[in-house]
């Protein structure tokens, strides 16, 4: 069996157990039931995803996937390609925005050079990758999940760098979900009006020429997807088999997290979706993958910026249901709302 | 010239310059234009009130100002009375919600101790407090705020705990915006039906019987408030006269920072609304506010827990202005949008 076969054959479900004890506890604690809101939900999902009713606090690490994509060439992008390079570099010295975020909530960052200068072929004209690159990709991405979960790692926050990449992104997402490319085409880091016709153009092109099957997700990945979304898209699969938490950022890996979702419905479970951005194709793939996002701050950068900007939330989240007292131990009364 | 006086006259409103070379200094990060979204508003907000275009990292302190409500016996609420004494002591234990969130935070936790056990007047009969005793409290808060400040807190999370503080807190909304009782009630700690049919009579009653005068903010404050209410109108006064940020928890809070506004409308500039609640007065005193709450995850536990909540969104923000690159020091191109 392959790496990628037998990581989706230990893909379980949440621990439906273990989540029932978590929310026990929840209403056990000094507050009226419920009024913990989302955070309570939220630690109810981790304590399905750890299996255990207390999953304590989980050291994190931010993965940004970055690659170089060949449909830039089509001008899809404000940037020159030549900035996925400049920004592995400014990942390296601390001084991107997610650097700084992951910094303030005590994760690690990780940077995995997917294919930065070694693009993909353009979408626009034929399959970015191979079949068995793409498979590859996923299979580094869960080599990785393993090494995290081997480092202690219990939460891994997907990130992305990759001029071009929300129109692979985009041509992923409609090709899965059967959208037309206008609805999940959008502005990226900034296009204006003639740059986000040439986009939705470009997808359109892109679904035309290499008519990808939404029934053959690996197939969808390579025809129009890129490196760093197949290493995510592992990743995601791999951290679900480890029983991580998979906390999504933007559109591009959400698009990745559909295709790792498509190949095992159950890795959903092990997912949170920290935010929602402005580019259009993010709710519609969220909503697809059943992810309310935590946050709605207008976050448009990608990076991993609004994973890491969320892991405060799911700290906070563990550390009430880890830390709060109880009515009993406390000496509240508890009117048993 | 009183303290209260003294404090109003010396509050300003924000220093637009600090606030614009912020967003230029954020504009030269190494990121689209915008592309933090809400979080460069904030940095942009925080610059203002500091007035300074880098306020760096702040120190945030939770204050909670707990109090009794006579209007309690009413039976507006859910648990009874004792339960803000139990509460009391829950937070010298460190085992609330808040202590838990605060702790998460880094932030200070402080307590003030507004009148526990001795209630005011039950406001469906006649006025909760005198005048004078509102000017006090008022004068209580702005002392706080003051010692906050020499001990070099930048940041108040206001927070409060009283049994029946959301009846006064819809009483104070509803007699400042001339809303109708049942606008602003909503099930606080989790009234069923009968007790929300109960505390929208309650609230008709106390503005019937007191007939205070929307624009006399301390006759309102004094007639339908309470205790907490006064402290935290005083604290958001003295705070944002000491330049501090004042970020707005739930809707008592937010009851108490509209007394504060009305006295003083600069001071409205100070503050940040942490998060939206369910209850329904929540959402129309924050838009009378002019305020967009960063958070909106269904909490409704009050003692400041969304406030708490919403500092590492804070620190994050602050962060992001300190310690990014920008695009010539980390010689990434920049497509100027």
């Amino acid at each position: 069996m392959s790496l990628l076969e037998e990581t989706v054959d230990r893909i379980e479900g949440a621990d439906t157990g273990a989540a029932e004890a978590a929310q026990r506890a929840l209403d056990a604690k000094t507050k009226p039931r419920g009024s913990l809101g989302r955070l309570e939900e939220l630690a109810v999902r981790v304590a399905g995803i750890r299996r255990t009713s207390d999953p304590g606090r989980l050291e994190a690490a931010v993965v940004v996937a970055a690659a170089d994509h060949g449909v830039a060439d089509e001008g899809v992008s404000a940037y020159p390609q030549e900035v996925t390079r400049q920004m592995l570099a400014t990942f390296a010295s601390g001084g991107s925005a997610v650097c700084v975020l992951a910094r303030e909530a005590g994760a690690e960052l990780r940077v995995v050079d997917a294919g930065v200068g070694r693009p993909t072929a353009n979408i626009a004209t034929g399959p970015a990758m191979s079949r068995d690159d793409a498979v590859r990709r996923i299979e580094e991405g869960i080599a990785l999940a393993r090494e995290l979960d081997r480092d202690g790692v219990g939460v891994v926050a997907l990130g992305e760098m990759g001029i071009a990449n929300t129109t692979a992104a985009a041509a992923v997402a409609a090709a899965l979900l059967s959208r037309a490319p206008a609805d999940v085409c959008g502005r990226g880091t900034g296009l204006d009006d003639d740059g986000l016709a040439r986009k939705v153009d470009v997808v359109t092109r892109a679904l035309a020429t290499n008519r990808a099957d939404a029934a053959d997700p690996i197939g969808v990945l390579a025809a129009l997807g890129g490196f760093e979304l197949a290493v995510l898209c592992g990743l995601a699969l791999g951290a679900a088999a480890e029983r991580m938490v998979v906390l999504v950022d933007g559109f591009i890996t959400a698009a990745a997290a559909l295709v790792a979702a498509r190949l095992s419905p159950p890795a959903v479970d092990a997912m949170v979706a920290a935010h929602l951005s402005p580019e259009p194709g993010h709710g519609i793939v969220l909503e697809a993958l059943g992810l309310t996002p935590l946050l709605d701050l207008g976050l448009r950068l990608g990076e991993g910026s609004g994973a890491a900007l969320a892991l405060p939330i799911l700290d906070a989240a563990l550390a009430l249901l880890s830390d709060m007292a109880t009515f009993e131990t406390a000496g509240v009364t508890d009117a048993g709302r």
